[in-house]
């Protein structure tokens, strides 16, 4: 899984109709420090995340393994908003502070 | 999934049996202000894009999860077309503007 | 799918057993000007595709959704030889010019 | 499958409900000399390993080949503790030296 | 597939049950002159192959599809050992010689 910051949405009306009235948010992959790191991607919310928070989403066919994205066209789906991240023993990211 | 503009169109006469009557297209990925990233891919489309607009591609084994696509040997597939997007409360794209 | 130049071929007695029978090709990817693009693969031909020609190839499970390819340890799969492409309006490529 | 150090957790509540109760650790893909070697990722641990152990971890659907993470949305998963490994004859690690 | 290198064995003991019995390769991507290409992987053997060889290794969902790799966490395995590959009309490499 990928750790990433909810930037946006995306607006498609025009869609395979499996699509319909699935979330797509912009997320930016972040490394351990929660700095950018490559391309901002699209993913489907399957979890009430929004625009500012750290989340993981998760790719490939294993992104279909959720209630929302079962069996649709779907390659990264956030399943998870992060509360806190560590490394080495050091809290890199605690919600809300 | 990816953000990306359609460029243009690939003609295969010689190919897998099940490909017949898909429309394939060259997509080119791209960033959050919709500037060219990386290098462009091909991808069939299952909503009637065209070039010059943007659009949403779907990769892996989720590009078989359409009605065009299933069970046949395509690795990325258009799945949306995009109306608009916004990054951190700004709108970046909006279609026909 | 990855646009992409046939430049040779690779030869294995030993293998999975799965395997007997499959032309293995090295391929380049390429982007939308012809031009070489990151690194080689190798992939199964499933359209008798040759050296020089320019070829579509299909990657991760969609390789195995070829009549040649299925149920076999193959990931990478060319599944259409190349006519012609466009970008932007104009041809970039026709296959005898 | 890739070499990785365990760097740390990540700690998340609001989540998809098949998550529950699995371990997600930091890891940090390293090359043959066990030094880093692009960007950290997050993968459920599925062989009990802790912070500062070298693992090997699994990717994509083959992530869901675990008892703890069939079915689920995981596209990454520590199912290897490493002993040893040695690179043309040289040990270049063993555990607990 | 990938065109690679044996370079040497990872020993793990505290592993997912199904992957007893199974050998760990490091491997080494490589270009179309056998040059280092990337990032070492760590792949399972499925056709008896040694340090020192060029081997090719399938990736994903595809690296099951071997009687060894069958329902197993693995995203890659060796499935050929290569004899010759050759680019543009000129052999690169020869095994024995």
């Amino acid at each position: 899984m990928v750790l990433a910051k909810v930037l946006g949405t995306v607006v498609a009306t025009q869609k395979e109709s499996t699509l319909q009235n699935l979330r797509l948010m912009v997320v930016q992959p972040c490394d351990g420090e929660g700095q950018q790191l490559g391309a901002a991607v699209v993913a489907v919310d399957a979890v009430g995340s929004g625009p500012g928070e750290y989340v993981l989403y998760c790719t490939g066919s294993s992104a279909r393994q959720t209630a929302v994205t079962n069996n649709r066209p779907c390659d990264a789906v956030i399943m998870a908003i992060v509360d806190q991240w560590e490394i080495e023993g050091t809290v890199k990211y605690r919600k809300g502070e």
